[in-house]
């Protein structure tokens, strides 16, 4: 594995928890009012567009952290949708 | 051509617009209270890590995408810093 592997998989690894901090910030302090739904709309399609690539190429690292960003994507709309206030 | 490519394309094309709908709602609200600053600084700095992978495989198609990923990025974390009220 070259240096630029690893850089690749530590870049994919941080993709995949990018929306963590928002999932965090939104459940602890209850209120979404600001957040934009079109954007994790728009990301959880996304995501799903990607899993199918991934599942096409047959590539497990695709798959997996599209999946995860897929969950924090719909996690933030069901939170935006509770907390829109 | 195949299908694979083109649904690679056109998810990449999407995933570079993903912070968008995001960046344009703080615009016209000036409110971005609710926005998680650290979730645009992990992706600022991701989208550094991606340019310089892309950058080392020499390939335009990673580094252009990221580049708007990370103009928008920067953008989210000058409006957040200016509107966070």
């Amino acid at each position: 594995m070259t240096g630029t592997d690893i850089l690749g998989y530590a870049a994919g690894a941080i993709t995949s928890l990018t929306f963590l901090p928002q999932v965090l910030k939104t459940w602890k302090e209850k209120s979404a009012k600001d957040v934009s739904l079109l954007m994790f709309i728009i990301a959880a399609i996304n995501e799903v567009m990607w899993i199918v690539y991934g599942a096409l190429l047959d590539n497990w690292v695709i798959i997996l952290t599209n999946a995860i960003v897929l969950a924090m994507s719909l996690t933030m709309i069901f939170l935006k949708l509770r907390y829109n206030k």
